[in-house]
């Protein structure tokens, strides 16, 4: 019970000198790469860049002791800092005290929701988020967070929720873009994004194994931000109009206390559940990937406390919401990390920069950090997607179209709104409507099959129905229109036996409407019998009175049933040769 | 198409004499119910008496020329009266205008909501309301519309929204009862209890058929009000404080105009579509009952239009929500009405009453309105299914009864809303985790079956899982989880078979989800098969890279890809009489 939800006391207690220096060689590498990373998407949170330090310490410690993944890089990400950036900008000014306080209380929110969540094993909810979905989000994000970056690269000003927004409060602006900035700004982009695509082969092509290239390229980003200190500094580029980060306060996070305001809490309740779940979903996924890998196994119930905790660690400690990042997990997973252990050590190269590093950032351009973001959630962006769903299923292109537009012209919060919602209408439309197939016997042998596909043997006055699918409320009012209609056609029609072979569950709906179909037939003359009806869904029928209230009988088999319709109608059931289909 | 439309081409043109008499007996019994009824509705929704009889006049000849049941009574009922209370109490003081008004345009807006659905076939939304939920809500409402109705009866002033509300308020009130009210109300219900349980007993004891007792007795309501206005007339008892009706215009309903108040609609907007819903749910039950009886059938897209017609009708004629009561049609179904030609007849009827027998109705009594409503709806209330759906189902009993303690407490669109919600997530939760099952061999056959409940044959290095659940978004997780933590506990397997032959469709979730289960296979050096997967859904999977990828191979047959799976390990596969399970 303990190490259920304490994972820790499992690993711990193997906990040997190997695994601690694969765990510290791990953590050195993912530290160069979260230094900048973290600056980056506090700035694009809209905090102080040492939000993102603070949100980079303890709650990778908190993961260390309650998550399940061995390989979890926890920590501030892209998606999840847009997300918050739109919630808390809509409740207070960027810049002031009550931005940062919203942007704490968010991550307590989150915190508190994951945990109970967790506790009550609701992991199941992420289901509700189809892959369609989740990829339409990405990918609109991928470009709501590269357009709103735009600005610090141009060093103009601008802002905006939503892409029309963005675009126009760029195009407003464009006039007054800094030179300097644009000097520092685009290299960045074009050195990092050459970083991404061409470092890696070269170092291969210079002999590095195709393993340390990969992650040599990974600390791409920290050689941009040394050479743009150097050169702000030795051009003076801060008097020439370039922004730069300014002072980041020295030492390790203070501690914090989320706000207790009702009605801030109320406004923030609804984006809070939004970032618990994309981000639940986001970590789970890559945790998922990376433990198949080495055929370990992650708890995604236990998942919810960890990354709660996380995040309710990051609240306390002047961070903001935080979840378990791809790309850094998977240079965690690459450099070698075996235990959670790997995230606390990361934890403490974090510590050590805030506490000794932060003097050297005092010149960091914001361009740069900007365009490490741009870079970075460019890879977000799927194009090929769109056009894989359209040849493979209509209803999931629907809801994938529908979340990424929707997701740029409103938002991200009524992005994903609006695509749960569009996959789960078409999901219960397509429930709502089942196969069932009337069926006739295949000639000298007992099994029936669908009478559009096969030749088979039918009676005029017994009709046989197949249902393939669990009889719930969803298609309650669907079995019985179709039941009445088959039999509408029918007038020959004496006794009606449904053949639920497939039929897995009868809820208290689909329950009612057998009884409904059985008094309609009654009163039409006509009995209603059921054959091969599975255990279990037979179990509970016999708690209830439909049995006794049924006109016709339950049959174990449908070629019994069937045999024993046709002789109820004083037909002797002598099976000719070659009986013509429909002709008994 | 035009016929689709407008079912009254297809029943008019072969409508003769016999039905003209059938239709006009019919219309006759049905306007004599309806006076008191549609008067008695007009209050519980707060509106003037007179309302209701506008509200029952075109709207029956709309649904007459746009409806598809024979014998559907359309017009104002209980518990679409009560919602209208609830949505028009919210934005307007009853006795106002603007009270007026906004019931005016509920009924518009409701009406415009039912035709767009029906011209876009989305009658499948009336599906997300499970029986448990519909009669949870029934039962609820039909408590709430009697307590609204004793103050009437015991001549209070009160009010309220919730139960708890109008509890308070009568406790508040119960000093200031008017003896006189209280000696014309408590006999008026008395009465019509006995009429609706003795009456019917009696007649038939002095003679008269059955079906005609039946009749009769429904028109008990008629000699209440008759009795009661004399009463009142008599012994001067409007003098003595019993609230009376009044006067009531006189004369064919008016043109009226919905209002265009954009706020106004915003407000109406989702207990509108809540109307619409429970409404359109209420009728389309009925009239599917009273079809199948006749082995007619009704249309429920086209029902749409026809429910969508009246209230739009409605809404221009001074009246407000209407749909197909459930007393009334099965009242119009037993008098013998054959064609819709008897909804038209009875608003003939109510537009005479509405000219020449308002007069009549000045010193009516509201302590008997209240009385008819209170006798009609206790009917509503089912004391029995809370009790059978806990022995039948827990998930549904749940929904039950979350729904009939949320509508008390909190009011009819919390309680649809709340109910909606619970039974879909409960759905949901059950739909993410599926049934799956590790199969194995029957000796000497060829038939895979449930390691779990049969004796077969496994071996060590090949996995057959069988899935009985189509893979959706819902469950794409689930299948993930499911395939690693079983082939996580057994480190020899080398071959994965899923055995596909319940698996009705694949989403875009569930292919991704097989892709990912097939990659981290791969990386494990696991081949994964699929087996006797469904032609439909492999004709979807050869439209992707999929088939390609697979590092194994997809077989018609289970047992071909098993025994392909033990030769790949250099078995040779002869099966011994008496293998052991888990052996080879």
């Amino acid at each position: 019970m303990l190490k259920r939800y304490f994972p820790i006391l499992d690993w711990g207690r193997t906990y040997n000198g190997e695994a601690l220096s694969s765990d510290m060689v791990a953590a050195v590498i993912v530290t160069i790469m979260l230094i900048p990373q973290s600056l980056a998407y506090a700035l694009l949170a809209g905090l102080p860049p040492v939000v993102g330090l603070y949100a980079s310490i303890l709650p990778l410690v908190a993961y260390a002791i309650f998550g399940t993944s061995r390989t979890l890089a926890v920590g501030p990400v892209a998606v999840v800092s847009l997300m918050t950036a739109s919630a808390v900008g809509a409740v207070a000014a960027q810049g002031t005290a009550e931005y940062l306080e919203a942007a704490i209380t968010l991550a307590a929110l989150s915190g508190v929701m994951l945990l109970v969540l967790g506790v009550l094993r609701m992991g199941f909810l992420a289901n509700l988020l189809s892959h369609p979905v989740i990829s339409g989000f990405i990918t609109a994000s991928g470009i709501l967070i590269a357009t709103s970056q735009l600005r610090h690269v141009l060093g103009v000003q601008g802002g905006g929720d939503t892409w029309p927004d963005m675009l126009g409060s760029l195009a407003a602006n464009i006039g007054n873009v800094n030179p300097w900035t644009l000097a520092v700004g685009v290299p960045a982009v074009i050195f990092l994004f050459w970083v991404r695509k061409g470092l890696k082969p070269m170092l291969i092509g210079m002999g590095l194994p195709p393993k340390a290239a990969d992650i040599a390229a990974k600390a791409g980003p920290v050689l941009a931000v040394a050479v743009s200190i150097v050169a702000v500094i030795a051009f003076d580029l801060a008097g020439k109009g370039v922004n730069i980060t300014g002072e980041i306060p020295s030492g390790l996070p203070p501690f914090a206390m989320p706000s207790t305001d009702v009605s801030l809490i109320q406004q923030l309740i609804v984006p809070a559940l939004l970032i618990s779940i994309i981000g639940f979903v986001e970590s789970v996924s890559v945790a998922q990937t990376l433990a198949a890998k080495r055929r370990q196994r992650i708890s995604p119930d236990q998942e919810l406390i960890g990354l709660g905790a996380s995040n309710v660690a990051s609240a306390f400690s002047g961070g903001y919401p935080v979840t378990g990042g791809f790309a850094r997990s998977v240079v965690n997973f690459d450099a070698g990390a075996q235990t959670p252990a790997a995230g606390a050590f990361t934890a403490v190269g974090i510590a050590l920069a805030s506490l000794f590093l932060t003097p050297l950032l005092f010149s960091l351009p914001i361009a740069v950090l900007a365009a490490t973001i741009i870079v970075a959630v460019l890879a977000l962006v799927d194009l090929k997607t769109p056009k894989q769903l359209w040849t493979y299923s209509r209803a999931d292109f629907a809801a994938h179209v529908a979340t990424i537009g929707i997701t740029l012209v409103a938002g991200v919060e009524m992005g994903v709104i609006a695509g749960v919602s569009v996959g789960l209408l078409l999901y219960l439309w397509r429930a709502s409507r089942p196969h069932a197939a009337i069926v006739g016997r295949v000639p000298e042998t007992e099994h029936f099959r669908n009478i559009e596909r096969h030749k088979v043997f039918t009676a005029d006055h017994v009709l046989s129905i197949r249902i393939d699918e669990a009889l719930t409320f969803l298609n309650a009012r669907w079995l019985e229109e179709y039941v009445l209609e088959q039999v509408a056609d029918r007038p020959r029609v004496r006794h009606v036996i449904l053949m639920c072979s497939a039929v897995n569950e009868i809820d208290a709906s689909g329950l009612e409407s057998l009884e409904a179909i059985n008094h309609r037939m009654q009163d039409a003359g006509i009995k209603l019998h059921l054959s091969e009806v599975k255990g279990p869904v037979m179990d509970r029928l016999q708690r209830t009175h439909f049995p006794d209230e049924l006109s016709g009988k339950v049959y174990l088999s449908q070629s019994r049933a069937f045999e024993e319709a046709l002789r109820d109608n004083g037909d002797t059931f002598e099976e000719p040769k070659d009986w013509p289909r429909g002709m008994i």
